[in-house]
């Protein structure tokens, strides 16, 4: 860690920062340059965890050498992780993920996950509870939409990943579900992501629709450092000053996250557009940026769903574009250059 | 709501959505224009709140014209909300809350609830639990913060302001607490705003990150609907592509919801700007916007602050604080003009 | 265009309104719902153009129902643009742009356009006129590097594009070079747009930093307006909240504006990052999203570059993405499903 | 400066910067702490300016201590600027700029410069050169427009201030107006910045839509560097993903640019908010905010004006708002506490 001083910085105040950091076992290196006073830090950053330095007077500025999160991080484990889920191993090859937004009834989730399989795809989705911006509009079935969803992954030989929101039902869901997704808008929901690593189940990270990428790390960090590895994260879009779609889809995360970290990377191009005439285009551009994988929301009947229905694709789109999702993957794994810059 | 349609939409496409929204009910009243078609739909919008109008091909746009938020609407109550925390009236004249970020020990909740009353502050606050970026980072004192907080504002004569994470915990929150607050972080955690709405305190709801005013209306809209009508709203900053703040204080939500809501809406300058040497400035200008109160987080000594100290500022400049909001408020109260545009 | 009254707007209010828009040529439909009034109007928008309606009294809302650019739209001409630069037909196939961020000295930019021609690109670039955020930093060489510049491509055989930044000197730029850029921080600089358009030369007009896709569009309406058919878009990056990249590209709007109109785009992922390492990842990406193009700062040597070292890629590494960029669109050309969704 | 390594930096790599860095005349100090190893450059920072060292392989991070702009910075000048404009003293009191958005007639600009006057505005503004987002809108009167303005100014006892958005008509504008205006979209036109610097006029520089504090300040410092010491900063909004507001006004920046720098900043509530209802409420929080001044279109009969209709206010609001402003600005005098934190 380094403290730079403020111009005019008095030697009390910088006594005064010194005796704090000495007094935590830690010791200190002066330069005085041209412009400012700049003090190193040696020793065991986290022993100043709990002293603000920022707020010491005569501070201008605190300059962090280490990372905030650690379990996350390609400097505790340089190869890749890989998280299986059922028998779909996310991290090694391209996996796709597919299904309703929400689970409506049996017969559209059984059409779904059929169509899911017989295009390619690995993993179902569904949402039994649903986060959703009005009180009034479709919550989700809640845990009759596990049972349909699970029993419509097992009739066409797909795992499942669902949405937990509450630390209170986050055990049903892990009962019927193989991943457990932690949506966008509990991505900073402490509590949920600290019951999500308790279940031991595979997690699911969105990205939260404002965060940056080292809070989203961070994040993951909570599940890691509560015992659980299996962690993918998922970019789906952050908020943009234009309307013109529902979020921009930050596909740069994509190859960011995989040199900051050895978790696996997968890209919702769904959510991350809001609009179904722009998921083909985004999805192929995801697996060519090197995500892991990419989850897609298609919908047998979207003129019939009860959310997002702005977003789905039809099944027939669907089974287009995961053949070229994987002649897009050969290209970069043709290439003699190395796919993860 | 009115529909309209895409530039070359086909007959066959428009008898479609006329038959889907006659089915439901409702009539329709087709304007053919130079341009554009467009289709009026006259009756009860909500019927049609499951068929997703913009997905049916043939559409271009859906021009909603009822708010997506009914209880907290200007439109269903035209007169203020007053919302009562103690011997506090939120809503009536200006009130303040003020307080650590988190309570840390008895000897400094005790000292900032002394030095906030002696100042003039009708509310104390500070965090038993701590919503915090990082794992390693300090988490709150849980139930034993929540004891030491109330016992420090027994023992000032304030009530007390604190924050629920966890729907698990909001019933010990609601025992020890005269008001709960909802996080910025879980604005939308739908299943807390539920649990909340429940325990019949009322609430303090901070505006998400990058939450639009409708959406944190929406959110607002939860707990109204969940039978709990004490609503009090605060505005702590929005995300933004500057980094010189932490966040970017957004004023202008102030007038805009007193216009569009009859909620009370007050205003951090603390986690508004994460800066000290800028809260004073933005406070003032709060009040001068029309908020009817403000919230400030103050530390008897900031330098050992567990967490956010950077913008926590010292008794002594809230102390001098204090009469000067009042002043401006004033100011607003004597103008020929009504304060609230 | 239509109108949404206020709920309670009079019938004088309403009477005014009418009166206007008749007193403009039009005539009015007037639906009366169950939450608002609404009222529609036929005739040709233009003609209210300078009748400021959103400011009459009783007016909630006014919604256009007519794009507010005309000549860049999809409505005006249904087949695909193509510009002409030298030999390379942008629009019609993938065309690959690449030089180094500034003209430096002729060593330097001859180095880089041989390895740009070397590896199959199509256009050089190279800035004269260099837009600096601090006035302390290299400014370029002005007509020095358009000379340089234009002798460079001429040697190696490549068309050459740069950018103006004053309509002072667009004349000169006219003069060196095959292609105009407008860059991002000039794109809603009006009296360079003009200036440019009169030039005749095929203008490369790149998205403005935090303009919305509607915005650019009108900027590229400018070039039309003016008499100017030849331009050509080019994405970016748009601001950020997460400082770990410089901007964020914002893909997704390559197959809007697809959709939207007819002019071609392009990428740069250069700037769209603003970090090498992030560079090939991204051009893949974009070529995967149907972009017609991206354009790539290539240095020979990027430990000496004089502006935007951090995002340049050394040749090398260029020349192993570039077939990588042309297996990408051949996936996407032999696809069964149309590319341009 | 200092410059962070990667975990991992080869003893190579870290000559290789030594050895730059020693050639251009100054010296390291170098640090190895636990994570990481630091390399502090002592000597002056600017003879590094073309030496991209975050290019080096082994650098992770460049931590420069020095501002990126110098005549403009605090440290330059510790008293506050004071801007002449006609008999106003932009930097001392509470000065009030009004006027409408565009100089429209003879009758229009003469009424709203005796309202302004009348009301006890300082500065008279008005537009003859329009930057609007389409081509096909009002684009100003050009030089008649210059003339009106001029001429109800001096009928009015008013200095005036108005726009200038090419270098080629920037001398035309110089004759007419007391103050020239650089607008947002020009903000980091450098060739006009330039330009403006030259005329010896005092500038009125707009902050860009989406610049930061830092690109402001360094927009001024190509100002201040061209020789004209008179530049007055002004806060207009800043691009935001909420709708609800045209722009969020970011009032933060006037405490923070107080404190960065020696320039006296005002602010426009009118672009700022879009919304002629929000504008009274947000002129008052500026002022509260320490604001030396404000910027407010006012017109006669919005009704009839020909841009940014939506946002003006009539000159009887305008009037009422005025004794409001000053009586909030001397609550900030009386004040024990220094205004400026």
């Amino acid at each position: 860690m380094f403290l730079v001083l403020r111009h005019g910085c008095t030697p009390e105040e910088r006594n005064r920062l010194v005796k704090a950091i000495e007094a935590a076992g830690l010791s200190v290196q002066i330069s005085e340059g041209h412009h400012r006073i700049v003090i190193g830090i040696v020793g065991e950053e986290d022993r100043l965890r709990d002293i603000p330095l920022e707020r010491f007077p005569g501070v201008e500025k605190v300059v962090p050498l280490k990372s905030p999160y650690r379990l996350a991080s390609r400097d505790s484990r340089s190869s890749d992780s890989i998280v299986g889920v059922g028998s779909a191993r996310i991290g090694e090859g391209l996996v796709i993920i597919a299904g309703p937004c929400a689970v409506e009834d049996d017969d559209s989730i059984l059409l779904a996950a059929r169509a899911a399989r017989k295009a390619g795809a690995h993993v179902l989705r569904g949402g039994a509870f649903k986060p959703r911006t009005s009180p009034y509009d479709f919550q989700g079935l809640g845990e009759r939409g596990l049972k349909l969803l699970r029993d419509a992954g097992r009739e066409a030989g797909l795992p499942v990943v669902t949405e937990a929101m509450d630390t209170r039902h986050i055990g049903l869901v892990a009962e019927y579900a193989d991943m457990i997704q932690i949506g966008t808008r509990n991505m900073q929901n402490y509590a949920l992501l600290k019951a999500a690593a308790e279940t031991g189940r595979p997690v699911l990270l969105k990205r939260g629709r404002s965060s940056t990428v080292t809070e989203w790390l961070c994040a993951a960090e909570y599940l890691l450092d509560g015992g659980n590895p299996q962690v993918v994260l998922c970019e789906r879009g952050v908020v943009s000053f234009d309307t013109a779609v529902r979020n921009v889809l930050d596909l740069s995360s994509v190859p960011l996250v995989k040199r900051l970290s050895h978790l696996p990377v997968i890209v919702d191009p769904s959510h991350g557009t809001g609009r179904c005439e722009l998921v083909a285009a985004m999805a192929r551009a995801a697996v060519a940026a090197g995500a892991d994988g990419v989850m897609i929301e298609i919908h047998p009947s979207p003129e019939r769903a009860l959310s997002d229905a702005r977003q789905a694709i039809v099944p027939e789109e669907f089974a287009r574009l995961v053949p070229e999702l994987f002649a897009i993957r050969e290209v970069l794994q043709r290439s003699a250059q190395p796919v993860l810059p």
